[in-house]
């Protein structure tokens, strides 16, 4: 099988870059993109992320071969149910959302047969929104995980890989619920703690909002960029990645207990034994390129 | 009262970017060196993190108008008392440190009458350490934060100022006590957080340690640059400001414990509510000069 026509619906950060990767790296495909959003569908038209723009998703899904739901996960049963009686007989349906377990249920119910579901994740992303947002990098270097349900057609699965490797992915398969729990401790955890701690820090009552901000270089600042994510998507991934969330997020509460006894109790060794053992885990991120080696990411200011 | 020599005890990232800076910003001030580890005034000498590198703490400090301790809070008892007896008449005595009340008090103890106390804690570094680590712009638009005792002389006190805005950064006075406070949540919180989640992620049975370094890129690289920091520095920090530590997670866990019953209960307003309200933070973040604008910090791999 090969993928002639690929329908982005959705034209934020992700959609976006995907449109833009495709233009950049298989420029004999053919896109066209829609957005529920005027204003996003204009700015998008303007930055080419797709070659047509459509004006419904109907329209942008007739004769594409892959359609990529790039909306948030509350979005999605809407997205669906817009597109589900338009699809070209034999197309992969995709998405890119961040829990997996609960999407495919529901996408599974709306979709026609003939249509061939294949759930998707590009582990990637910045903490900007919007079609401004986009860049054909995204993926480069990144991990894409499908989660295809049982007995889903290896000419189909072969082919999203494929398209996920042309644009710069490392794909890898596994099954939904255990990507839920990866991404539980990779990302969701990540942000839960990211958005909570700058939420407590500014409204504090001894310590002011603006000693906050002109103090951050103390290491919050890196918690503030994890903060200013997509809000409505991030509810989205919360509201439906529910059980691998607060499994994970008590797993960590009882570690921090210990580490909170430590300090009470003055345990030095507890804490250096623990700090010692983190920096280990640092280095095979960059070993692995899933990070920038240079200090402090490379920050301009140091310059 | 003008500076005419800087004594740097400690050289790793903070006293190397010290002795560095000087170089760089004022030729005319002298420099002198000193590290209780062999193998680090050797590459200290190597790198010229100071003019002159000296086998002794009291040779270092002979003639230093500034003595500046630049080792873990735990380690600074140690290093005044080898200099206590060494002190050029009037010299300031000052410091690095990331916690202040409980080092003022030690310090106060071992020094003789006739110097003068003024503790600092420039909140700028880097997650490396050692004497490779420093580099002459580390403190460029970053705060240097003075916490001097009551009743200390006003020229002391405007010639340390001057010293650290020659060095480019911005500094501001406050008690110690407050400083405490306002780092706490700033910089001590964040590192305890990431360290904890970072062992967390590490240590699960249903995620493979592999997996989490794999899918890092969701967010969770960004809490083990921060777990890669120095672990003795971090010790001493946790075991030198408690119970301002202890306050503010408190503080934190009764947010977080909201935020995990709003997960429970699937309560989305709450959610988009606060992630809504954290993105400003970071607008302000960014507006004040104390972060990178571009996504991702402007990691390499958005090249």
């Amino acid at each position: 099988m090969r993928i002639e026509k690929v329908a982005l619906i959705g034209l934020g950060l992700i959609g976006g870059s995907i449109g833009l990767a495709i233009a950049e790296r298989l420029p004999e495909v053919a896109t066209s993109g829609y957005d529920r959003d005027p204003e996003v569908r204009r700015r998008a038209g303007e930055r080419g992320l797709a070659q047509t723009i459509a004006a419904t998703a109907a329209e942008a899904v007739a004769d594409a071969d892959l359609v990529i739901l790039c909306v948030p996960v509350g979005a999605m049963v809407q997205a669906a149910g817009a597109i589900c009686e338009h699809l070209a007989p034999g197309a992969i349906v995709s998405d890119v959302g961040s829990s997996k377990a609960s999407i495919a249920g529901t996408l599974h119910e709306f979709l026609p047969e003939h249509a061939v579901l294949i759930p998707a994740h590009p582990v990637a992303g910045t903490e900007q929104s919007g079609p401004d947002a986009g860049f054909a990098q995204l993926f480069h270097q990144r991990w894409c995980i499908l989660t295809p349900p049982p007995g889903v057609r290896a000419e189909k699965l072969a082919a999203l890989t494929r398209f996920w490797e042309a644009l710069g992915a490392m794909v890898e398969v596994m099954d939904a619920a255990h990507h839920d729990r990866v991404l539980a401790v990779t990302s969701h955890i990540p942000h839960l703690i990211a958005y909570t701690i700058v939420g407590t820090a500014s409204d504090l009552e001894e310590v002011t909002r603006s000693e906050v901000i002109k103090y951050s270089a103390g290491g919050f600042r890196d918690f503030t960029r994890i903060a200013a994510s997509d809000p409505v998507m991030w509810r989205d991934v919360f509201l439906h990645n529910r059980e691998a969330v607060l499994a994970m997020l008590d797993t960590f509460l009882v570690d921090l207990a210990m580490m909170r006894e430590a300090i009470r109790s003055g345990d030095g060794e507890t804490m250096q034994t623990l700090f010692t053992r983190t920096r280990d885990i640092r280095r095979q991120v960059i070993a692995l390129g899933q990070d920038d080696a240079r200090p402090d990411f490379g920050r301009a200011d140091h310059g």
